[in-house]
């Protein structure tokens, strides 16, 4: 297994009408099969880097575990793209809710569409985190220059944990919710909390997006790209705030603006 | 249920610090659960429009149906995002591989990556179309006019059967899975054969993208984004010829250029 994150490969590059024979850097897809305690549990495909923040993180989204001492050993085979997972929790329950949808008349507004497993780690974020709209520019700006090592492939998303002053920690990957994923399992495994932070993102927000951001427990979302509606509809119902379209010196505040100071003027 | 293509949203939009309030248009998601033959099989999220196509393409993907025949009964609860759909196909075999990883050493050079389902349903296209670039660059073209009406949302995916000449018909989804499933879908529940056809696609080409075009039996697809390696490894194994980075007058062909009229001048 070639375990980069960038893979050279010869293309026929046209330019109008003109060919041109070159080398260009692609990104890596891995395919990883996750086998928790001995039963074959999930096949996802990523980016080969950072793989224990993933599996950390995709644990605690699907609802297996909390913290990360609850993983009691963890090992990849590489090259057959096999992890191999024990945790100390109880699997039954969450194994069976896994693609059951959760319609109960006793939730909010948009809950019904959650799945079981979602209803149970999803949770309405009661932060108190305030940002100004230039810090959110400039977490914007932090974020792609960071990237820029990634953008030769164009086939990457980035995620970051991010403090109003700037970005703390950025996790890429080709899938957008395996971005997300690694930042969280990269604050589980460092035990950093969400208090005072908040996430910077790439990529669209949908709902399953918007899920993971409430399981981090983050009160901001802020993303260059587009909500869809049921995003909006449980960003507003779990009271997170979400920032899209952040380009340049422009930005789209979706959701509960009061966290934006400019906003409150 | 809102069952419509867009969803209007208040937001605080931020020019600079400037602050102005308006009703932003947001792409509708809408979670779709399948109960095939009375069992739930799958649940999805989807833009709610060209469900149909969307369905019976999904089960095609899937190895559930061949053809559109095989399907005796579709009917879809739009309140509830239920689809009830029964098959005259022998579903037991299907369900057990669904999420099986075959790894096989009989397989070639990139088989071992396909899932069970997939290694029945991908084939190797003999497809003997063949394509100018300035056609390419005007297929392009055509998908962004075409979809100019859904960009105000930013948060969508296109997918279009095409000729040489012209696009045949695209479909829209806040899924690049889901838009490539509409297309196959419109395929057969229209009877249009795949010979002397592309793909026109605007999203990423992962090894899942691949595989679906593969199965529509497509000698040819056209992105304007980038692909991966596990991709391109396919496309290389399946003979279809990938060309991606498809912008004005510029793109890369990456697999089986010989499909292309100038590569091979």
């Amino acid at each position: 297994m070639d375990n980069t994150k960038e893979y050279a490969w010869e293309v026929v590059q046209f330019n109008g009408t003109e060919p041109a024979v070159k080398d260009d850097e692609i990104a890596s897809e891995w395919p990883l099969t996750i086998v928790l305690n001995g039963d074959e549990f999930a096949t996802m495909v990523c980016s080969p880097m950072d793989v224990a923040d993933l599996l950390t993180g995709f644990l605690a989204a699907e609802g297996i575990i909390r913290f990360q001492d609850e993983i009691t050993s963890m090992s990849v085979d590489e090259y057959k793209g096999f992890a191999y997972i024990t945790v100390n929790t109880t699997l039954d329950d969450s194994r069976n809710d896994h693609s059951k949808r959760f319609i109960g008349s006793c939730c909010g507004k948009s809950r019904q569409f959650y799945f079981k497993s979602d209803a149970k780690t999803a949770k309405t974020v009661y932060s108190r985190l305030s940002i100004s709209v230039e810090q959110c520019y400039k977490l914007m700006e932090e974020l792609q220059q960071q990237s820029e090592q990634f953008m030769r492939t164009g086939g990457v998303h980035n995620a970051a944990l991010a403090e109003p002053d700037g970005l703390l920690a950025v996790r890429t990957d080709i899938g957008r919710h395996n971005a997300l994923d690694k930042i969280y399992g990269h604050m589980l495994r460092s035990r950093i909390s969400v208090k005072n932070k908040l996430i910077v993102f790439s990529g669209r927000l949908s709902s399953e997006v918007l899920l993971k951001i409430s399981k981090i427990g983050a009160g901001i979302v802020l993303s260059k790209s587009a909500p869809t509606d049921l995003a909006l509809r449980l960003a507003d119902d779990l009271q997170i705030t979400v920032i899209g379209f952040a380009r340049g010196s422009k930005m789209n505040v979706y959701t509960h603006p009061n966290r934006i100071v400019e906003a409150n003027m």
